[in-house]
């Protein structure tokens, strides 16, 4: 007896369907769009680098997570586990290559042996775009536009973005004496919104005592809702909290303007509670909400950082960038119902009436190809006199997903096509392939 | 002193600058246009997989260039190196979701850890396309006919598409008595164009004796130009040594009739002199060469098989498809001087007079993005008094292969825009952005 190997896949891997498939492409074309409309360009890089490089100093959860093994040569190399590490190579590696400020965006699948639960994947692909080489508070406001014309442009409906700036933060922890204990506040704040106000209190009077504490949750105005109190309102507390106007409030400042200016200040809103965990970001930092999906949590976030390569290089270069989780934004469009169907690619199919005559079949479908039209070509037999055949040849155009079925004439009269609307099932019968590509195209 | 971690990337692996990656992308979405236009429809697997899956049955040569490790998990993993084999494993495990006949296309990264000489990557992108559960004639036809197609639409100037069909071969040994020398027979013709007439003939010689390889030699052609001899003569020909007419026979006679009909057989060939190493294939088989480059060998192959999954079913699937490598393809059309140049994605750029307009600025930018041009805004200061600091924003703009500058009026006074050709180097003053829209879109 034969032994067959279990057709399987990895735990956290996955297999796309041809419809799940389209609706990525779908998807990916959309953002890629709005990128290129920001006159962003593209990169890639390798799936596979040298350990070293992506691990950069060590750390111990990207240690635990990443694939790393050796290669034939006995090289020490891994698969990335984000775009931005491998950004940062890149940019040391070509800088003299590139023209500053660079606004790139890179779509690519990344991995991470990651627990599984959760709907977490190991392979999952990721949307990242950034403006390197500009201190500029208009690169800041640029990438937030980005995320609003993103999101706007895929219909996910009404959005918020929320803003802060983690220098402004560090200057407050300065004024009232805690910059010390500054990475386990912004930890501590970071896990307001999962661990609630009453934890983040007592966390926060164990690492700073209870005055400090109090001022902290002033300054991030914990327990209000950032919609009640207006971007000017919020800036105004948080300057006077940490001590008056500086740099800092200046960019915020500019920013608001920036979005008065533009006309779509609406989504945008001042929440000094916003840290985000990772330690690079040094300026703004930002996190993205669906009005109608608040839990599924920040979906597009970001940050500017002052030395994006600093681990292969002594040239600083400073950015601001954001990233969008592919997986993630399609699971809310999904909750949404608002993820557009995988449309049908092919909306033509001429049908096979006799096998001998698949040569032309294709003639006809190429007719429709050059003006445009997408257009399949049955060629399983089935006998003409045999009506049964014809309507199996509908029903797998309707699984398939195709509106139009062609059907050729007697003896293939030029003028004695039928065309099938699937939709409709209605037959519209005597027409040339010009008349055809009218009604299809109409 | 700090120390830095070189960057660097692995060898065999490229990183690619915007301009080679838009070219890229520019040239995959022309190849799926094609696929789709033919109703084929896209689908995706995990770069990783079990090694189990990937190796089959063990092979020599793959297991030696396969990338194959121990996930944290202790599983045997590895990545994949060609599309085939992750299909076969996928068809074995969605064949009732899937809509048979099939047709689906695949474009994706492989890895393989081969030597890097010779223009060898050892991470490449594969476009393949399939149509299976179909055993028909026409099937064949149509992935030769997408073959022409393709590079019909990437411009590759004029090809020849040779045909062969491995069963008709095999039925000529049995004739003349030397089938169960096939895979000996088919791997020394297969080496034909490599070592020539005299080296082959040798083999076939110590293969089967004299007498069968000169009957070996006829029935290929070998020493004759395909394109001396019609498509029909060639079948005659193989026909008569092969003991006369036979199912194989009569499917090559189909599949020419479908050229005839469909009007461009011009660039086909029947050539029994093509066998494709590979031993899944058995039926007809096919190899693409461009005439005006035909020493960078078959730019596209394929063939039909008549068991794709036999290793994780026992359903029989066959289908008949083909494979296109992208790196080999850039580098032909390089080489022909036929690769389109990586067109300007960002076709207008605003500049940035005063830094604190940005938000104006992206207004203008958001006006000509939503009349479909992709407009970028620069953010880097200037000061308006400096006529210096454009000029350093025009250079900028060339460089990045944009095409129009939009030049605000003073006070942003919404009819003083000036448009600035940077191809023409000419401006034109007093417009709205209206004009501009129409100006650029003309």
């Amino acid at each position: 007896m034969k032994e067959y190997i279990e057709p399987r896949v990895l735990k956290g891997f996955r297999d796309f369907l041809p419809q799940a498939e389209i609706v990525r492409r779908n998807l990916t074309e959309n953002i890629e769009n709005t990128f290129r409309s920001f006159g962003f360009v593209p990169i890639d890089t390798p799936a596979l680098e040298y350990s070293e490089i992506l691990l950069g100093k060590g750390g111990g959860e990207t240690e635990k997570q990443i694939y790393r093994f050796k290669d034939n040569g006995d090289r020490d190399v891994a698969l990335r586990f984000d775009l931005t590490v491998p950004f940062a190579r890149y940019v040391a590696l070509h800088k003299a290559e590139l023209a500053f400020p660079f606004k790139r965006y890179h779509i690519g699948k990344v991995w991470r042996g990651e627990n599984t639960q959760r709907g977490r994947y190991r392979e999952f692909t990721q949307c990242d775009f950034d403006i390197i080489g500009s201190d500029s508070p208009a690169a800041d406001f640029e990438i937030i536009l980005m995320i609003y014309s993103i999101l706007n442009n895929l219909g996910t409906g009404h959005i918020s973005i929320k803003i802060n700036h983690r220098g402004l933060f560090n200057r407050f922890l300065l004024h009232i004496g805690q910059r010390e204990n500054s990475v386990e506040i912004l930890r501590a704040v970071d896990k307001l919104a999962k661990t609630g106000l009453e934890e983040t209190n007592k966390n926060l009077c164990e690492i700073s005592g209870e005055s400090a504490a109090g001022l902290i949750l002033d300054f991030i105005g914990a327990g209000k809702k950032n919609e009640t109190e207006s971007f000017e309102e919020t800036l105004e507390r948080i300057i006077s909290l940490s001590g008056g106007p500086s740099p800092e409030s200046d960019r915020l400042m500019a920013i608001k303007n920036y979005m008065n200016d533009a006309g779509n200040d609406c989504s945008f809103y001042l929440d000094p509670s916003i840290t985000r965990g990772l330690d690079y970001y040094t300026g703004i930092v930002f996190e993205t909400f669906l009005n109608d999906l608040p839990d599924i949590g920040s979906i597009c976030s970001g940050g500017r950082y002052d030395n994006l390569a600093g681990l292969y290089t002594k040239n600083n270069i400073s950015g601001v960038g954001s990233s969008i989780g592919l997986d993630r934004m399609i699971a809310a469009l999904e909750s949404l119902q608002r993820l557009p169907a995988g449309s049908d690619l092919s909306s033509a199919a001429v049908v096979c009436l006799k096998p001998e005559d698949s040569g032309l079949y294709q003639k006809y479908a190429s007719f429709l190809r050059n003006a445009g039209i997408n257009c399949e070509v049955f060629s399983d037999a089935a006998e003409s006199t045999d009506p049964k055949h014809l309507v199996k040849q509908f029903v797998l155009a309707e699984k398939k997903g195709i509106h139009w079925m062609i059907i050729p004439g007697e003896n293939n009269d030029k003028n004695q096509f039928t065309l099938r609307d699937l939709k409709s099932r209605q037959n519209t019968n005597s027409l040339s392939l010009n008349d055809i590509v009218n009604i299809i195209n109409k």
